[in-house]
């Protein structure tokens, strides 16, 4: 837009982020402005950040957040897989730590006869992120062409890459300034900035796994509630299937955390075994995936249906496939020795005898960025090796001096850095904990199941 | 502040940004980072930008807006006026339509034996500006250097100039910023804008004239009292003496809206003369600043002294010796025919016959601005002849067709834009109105007096 058709608009930027501040509802065609003049760049960075933080403060109706979702969807290119004949699904989390079920689900529906065109991230703070889990396996290419990432989808019915330039570019700019102007922490902005990217993918149906806990984003479970309720409103708008599962981030998810060791863990589920909680949660998850995609008649038939596929050896086959057709080295897969590992392992042993009440889950998290696992800074690099393997786990009996966990890293010194941090992290008590939070809190679901 | 030493600095603006829209509260050292960080240009405008909204939306305390008020303050060069033997005083007005008091306040001030170095500024708005004002007087500078400010200072007493570019630099950058990001009307900001640059004149002690009404900036009472008592607390903190006079803005002040007519009816108050409200809060705040100043030991009798110096002419005398130092034409004071004026004059008829009982007081305003005498964009010039007399004020009777007020212009064409604006702007009714504000509508002085 240039600008002198921007003087012809009949809106003035400052109008609309005195509406806002004034605690004012704004039109559809108000935050279009807004997000058409972000992303041209014809709206400074200081307005959009003074409206950002108005927004944070003020709110927005289920309209508004729509409204904002549909602009930032539109700034970009929106994939048309029209050609593909069945139904599209995807499954998006909030991201916690050892949150590895992408890797797990997208083989899984798509053996189960639905297609997902799965566009996920980069770790962010102390999580993890699936696509640095994904080029834990040598040579897998992320970076598809969208004519390449057709190919991929028709061939084995899934393929996961990172976002591209061209997908919601209003997003990454507000991202960026939400970012550095302290405006990250809103349910409507962080729903229109998920909601946006996820659309775009031209999925039919969407899971939403919003997690909750000391090491999700939202610690409180009316946070993540509300932020779950918009989300699944905002897609419905737009006549989307939708389905929200509020599931526990308490602890880490499975026994590892590290990226070769969450595509090793990942693959012993795909061989019909590994954690139960695992397990369960991407049961859980698949099943809904299955349902909304019309392939079982109730969430009951879908999870046995996921059981049948995986004992099959049918999720294994199309994970397999998947690799090979991004680029990665299959002998890995069939062989996880294969993945980069590290050489030395060091227990983190219980300075008493008891058991694990609580885990700061975060700090987890934390320590294996800290080891080289995650980013620090967005420039960092990944080192696929290192991680953390976790053996109790909240509610488990544990002796003095047993390990808690174990380090993998490159060195002695290595592991001393965050030693300390993973002691730290779990809380032992005389008495077993009262109460064991179930893995999934909660389902928002509108219609009739 | 180079890079390196922002971070070596043991903040982080994402923190001090996160604090406040989190409704913390901002110590004095994350203040002054902020205000350095933002003087010299190492803090982004997306950064401030969202730090002003969130600064609207959660306020501040007394201690925070001290702390700004100061760190803006010494973002630049602060006056030392230590030279002068007396003490300095000086009023600043929140704005008004024919609000022209400190054409007649600072003479009269200085032949009450104290120093009145006045920084003022331009038209905002509906409002009027004293520089403006003083402009329309053929040849008077406004932008004295500071060698040449002490010279007019010490020589008559008062010396009336515009903001410099060394003065209060982190405002000038903060005003720019609060226009075009929605983040102009706060107490605390404006607080801290306000104090700032006045304190920076090196004054003793401030009379502040904070207007409420359908002319003010601060249409409600309560709003006005708001800021008033804010403004005094953070002067006095500063050892300032202060005192703030909560007056009306239903109506114009006097009966002259415009450059050249203000600046005649400044001279026949000066000559003893002039409508009653005028002179009245010419009187009141004068006495004020008299009696701050130690001239006098109460009001009442500093109130009698302003009233002995105009009658003595001293008060012109010193008007007049100024407009001289400041390099305008005396011949035009001494004879006010022989400023700009305007060939045309169009009266605007009463519609109807009864009693005037509202007066939409900033229409008033707006009409002087389209007529040329104020601005619409900061690069428009100013027309110093064009303005409205008034001749109906509130509680006055008016037969039909009898003139309200009467434009002066310089064509029927340019009356004809604004005749309606100003006959609309009149309410009148049948019964005159049973209360009438008075002009004082309340004093803010902490101290016994």
């Amino acid at each position: 837009m240039s600008q002198a058709s921007v003087l012809q608009t009949p809106f003035r930027v400052i109008d609309i982020i005195r509406k806002k501040r004034d605690g004012g509802i704004l039109s559809s065609a108000e935050i279009e402005y807004l997000v058409a003049g972000c992303t041209n760049g014809s709206i400074p960075d200081y307005q959009m950040a003074a409206w950002l933080m108005a927004v944070v403060l003020r709110g927005m109706t289920r309209e508004e957040t729509a409204a904002l979702t549909q602009a930032m969807l539109h700034s970009g290119e929106v994939l048309d897989l029209s050609f593909l004949r069945a139904k599209k699904v995807d499954k998006h989390s909030t991201g916690g730590v050892g949150d590895k079920t992408s890797l797990v689900l997208a083989p899984l529906v798509a053996a189960g006869g639905l297609y997902v065109p799965m566009i996920s991230g980069r770790g962010l703070g102390h999580t993890g992120g699936t696509l640095d889990k994904l080029e834990a396996i040598p040579g897998f290419r992320v970076g598809l062409t969208v004519s390449e990432f057709h190919h991929v989808l028709k061939a084995c019915g899934c393929c996961m890459i990172g976002q591209t330039e061209k997908i919601a570019p209003a997003d990454r700019k507000l991202y960026a300034l939400r970012d550095v102007t302290g405006t990250v922490e809103s349910p409507y902005l962080i729903c229109a900035s998920i909601m946006s990217k996820k659309l775009a993918e031209g999925t039919d149906a969407l899971v939403l796994d919003v997690k909750t806990g000391s090491g999700a984003f939202m610690k409180k479970e009316e946070d993540a509630v509300f932020l779950a309720e918009l989300m699944v409103e905002t897609g419905e708008r737009m006549s989307k299937q939708m389905v929200a599962l509020i599931t526990d981030m308490n602890q880490p998810l499975g026994r590892m955390v590290g990226n070769t060791l969450e595509v090793e863990e990942c693959i012993e589920i795909l061989h019909d075994g590994g954690p139960p909680d695992l397990r369960e949660l991407c049961l859980e998850l698949g099943a809904w995936m299955l349902y909304l995609g019309g392939i079982s008649k109730t969430i009951a038939q879908a999870k046995q249906l996921c059981e049948q596929i995986i004992a099959s050896g049918k999720a294994f086959d199309r994970f397999r496939q998947m690799v090979e057709l991004q680029g990665g080295d299959v002998s890995t897969v069939d062989d996880p020795a294969r993945l980069p590992h590290t050489a030395h392992r060091v227990d983190v042993p219980s300075p008493r005898a008891g058991y694990v009440t609580a885990i700061a889950c975060d700090q987890i998290g934390t320590a294996c960025v800290i080891l080289g696992g995650g980013r620090e800074r967005k420039e960092d690099s990944i080192d696929p090796a290192v991680g953390i393997v976790i053996h109790k786990k909240i509610g488990d009996k544990v002796s003095i001096g047993e390990p808690l966990c174990t380090i993998h890293c490159h060195s002695e010194t290595q592991a001393v850095r965050v030693k300390t941090l993973l002691k730290e992290s779990y809380q032992i008590e005389v008495s077993a904990p009262a109460h064991k939070a179930s893995l999934i809190h909660r389902v928002i679901y509108k219609r009739e199941h």
